[in-house]
């Protein structure tokens, strides 16, 4: 198994300033292409924190990636610290140069005297084009690794800190001299399945049991809690690991059923969608408790508004009234937040724009307006179409932001199975 | 200076599926605490993994901080190894105990049998109280500090995995527990000033001359970009720092002025909230390119029901019709993005709902839909009050989700500086 370490320079990192969206990423893309990371550190942007971290992570490690500090300011050390390290010269890149000037002739700017730094390269370097920067990205093939006496070959890459550079040079260069230098030396195999209404313990409980025959045969199980949704990462390495996480993956298909609602990077909304979009059918949304989240969902993909017509997030009573056509009288008989008004929304938004499916939702996201009757976090969900109008009661105590999410979750759920007639006739909770 | 080290455990982030937002929240908030994070480390749910990496932090840090493998699943394995490193026995907790069953009571919800093993704690441990959720935190004073010599004294602390757990957690039991522990060594001040509308460069420009002389002082400068928006963070150690940085606070506010919306944690949509709360007005809302987003950030702080009476999420030319009375004439004539039908909206939708201000948002998200005249990213936000409309046009030629990120904050600044009536006569961009 190649281990793998990824080494993020920047001390906005340490201050909590930036969201390292580097480090993800990257664990993304090396991950899915069978280089599975075995740690990750971030550094700040000293000379001696950026040394002691190469250093350690070449003694552990097959592959090692750091991310930053090749810039031309004063707070770029990577390249100078780790070109001391390996005992290399930095020389002037004649082909560099040439197009780090022509990066700055083709945006008619003047070419700051500090960017020329970027054309020195340390010896022996094998040099990752920078399509969208100035920087170069570096790579070596160490062999042997000299801070590990196990390891005959270590390959280090240092890659540039903005993302719109870092990415398309590791997608372009780095990963296919990588994979040519260095190609995987196992199978290795690895799906994630995305669960919703079912909490982290009950979904181990159905599944652990039934695969425990696939463990034994070095199936790997992850779960990992996501606000209302769990994803399992079902992995193996060795042979027969693609085998062995397919046959899992039907196993966990069948124990689970409906309660996948996809795989991989698939989101809960774009699953509403697609089973909107492929039973050709209209959404219209009615939300006062979630604020317009389930709306924002539902409009992150593109291509949304062949299916999503409308959303109402009618906060005050009057709205409910006005722009729904909610009685007035049915809010006074039950509350704003009871299941007849949910229902009631459901069905004139619905109406009020010709959609084949109508979602509403009213709750007490708090921290104020509970009751002992309706404490915080109570809500209620309601879908409408052709056939009726369904609704559920849910209690969802948490934050506000919290609360915003789960419900919202719920909502997509419940309009999900309705859309795809799977019900919720699942035996566990 | 006390040195800190993080923590985050969980195979989740190694394969790229969870963005490391704990490590971003923990390292802000220590650091603006007065402990600056020196390394972050992430490794897999194994055994073997966290150990190391609790050893290798221990032998460096003062402060060693992890986050997750408290849970119940079998992936959980923190607390464990750490009383096995440790040399402690688990036993189980009544109290403890006694919470995790009330957690479950309290939500009417069957206890798993597994969730019990979350009220075994090792001996000698600070329980850190968990109000959101059933695994406690751990924290230990080690003395002294058994996986480094030279450190009479360490502390190891242990949150859970889940945001909503941990951060509450690390603010009411944490943090509290360390300040007497562990006091910092020296006078320290941190003060964040949030700006909005001007880039991270022009920010530098304006204040770096005016503070240079604090600088010299000990003061230190660092600047944050987020979407649309610039943090910029004073602080300063030793004697006399909180004097140091509340002068450059004067400073830095007199010379941006308006741009700044608030400090600390403060979000521009709180700052709009408070705005009209303090006005006595109400608003509504009418968004089409940002999909429900600005309703949404708007609600996300309690109380904003007090002034938010509504919002409509206008996808289709129909509903901006139907909904918000804008003439079909009017989008035929100009296109449904255009200053002409963003005013209407903005109109429309404050008359509809009797409300003080009327805002409204029209534009092309992407990927399709645009045109050579009107490219994907273009925008118009209006907003519509007693005393006219005022319209802008801005363009924002990003991915999907950071243009309704981006539009929904121009938006909100639009309405802010309406409210406040700055308005935009700032000599700089």
């Amino acid at each position: 198994m190649i281990s793998v370490e990824l080494i993020n320079t920047g001390s906005e990192l340490l201050l909590g300033r930036t969201l390292n969206t580097h480090g993800q990423w990257l664990a993304r893309r090396l991950s899915d292409s069978g280089y599975t990371i075995t740690r990750q550190v971030s550094v700040p942007d000293t000379g001696e924190s950026i040394e002691s971290a190469v250093r350690e992570s070449l003694a552990r490690a097959d592959l090692v990636v750091t991310t930053g500090g090749l810039g031309p300011t004063s707070d770029d050390l990577t390249r100078d610290k780790v070109a001391g390290m390996l005992g290399r010269k930095l020389v002037e890149d004649p082909g560099t140069l040439r197009r780090i000037e022509q990066f700055f002739e083709d945006r008619k700017r003047l070419m700051p005297a500090s960017t020329r730094v970027q054309a020195w390269v340390p010896t022996g370097a094998e040099i990752l084009l920078n399509d969208f920067g100035t920087a170069p990205g570096l790579a070596f093939e160490l062999c042997p690794n000299p801070f590990c006496a196990g390891k005959s070959r270590s390959i280090l890459a240092m890659l540039p800190g903005p993302p719109r550079e870092l990415r398309p040079m590791f997608d372009k260069s780095l990963l296919p001299w990588l994979r040519a230098r260095m190609p995987l030396d196992t199978e290795w195999a690895c799906r994630n399945l995305r669960t919703v209404g079912i909490g982290e313990s009950f979904v181990e409980e159905l599944i652990a049991g039934p695969l425990q025959g696939l463990i034994e045969r070095g199936l790997e199980i992850g779960y990992c809690a996501h606000v209302g949704q769990v994803d399992v990462r079902l992995s193996s390495q060795g042979r027969g690991s693609e085998h062995i996480v397919g046959e899992a993956v039907l196993i966990v298909r069948e124990l689970l059923g409906a309660r996948i609602f996809g795989e991989g990077d698939d989101s809960l909304e774009s699953a509403v969608l697609q089973a909107l979009r492929e039973a050709g059918l209209k959404l219209a949304i009615s939300e006062s408790c979630t604020g317009g989240l389930v709306a924002n969902r539902i409009t992150n993909s593109g291509g949304a508004s062949d299916v999503f017509i409308a959303g109402v997030v009618s906060y005050s009573n009057e709205s409910k009234a006005s722009l729904l056509r909610v009685p007035i009288e049915l809010i006074e008989a039950h509350g704003a937040v009871s299941q007849e008004v949910a229902a009631s929304m459901a069905e004139g938004v619905r109406s009020c724009l010709n959609a084949d499916y109508g979602l509403g939702l009213t709750g007490i996201a708090g921290p104020g307006g509970g009751t002992s009757e309706k404490p915080v976090g109570t809500v209620f969900i309601a879908v409408s179409s052709g056939t009726g109008t369904r609704a559920i009661k849910r209690f969802n105590p948490y934050d506000r932001v919290t609360f915003k999410e789960v419900t919202s979750t719920q909502a997509l759920d419940l309009l999900r199975r309705e859309i795809l007639g799977v019900g919720r006739d699942d035996k566990t909770p």
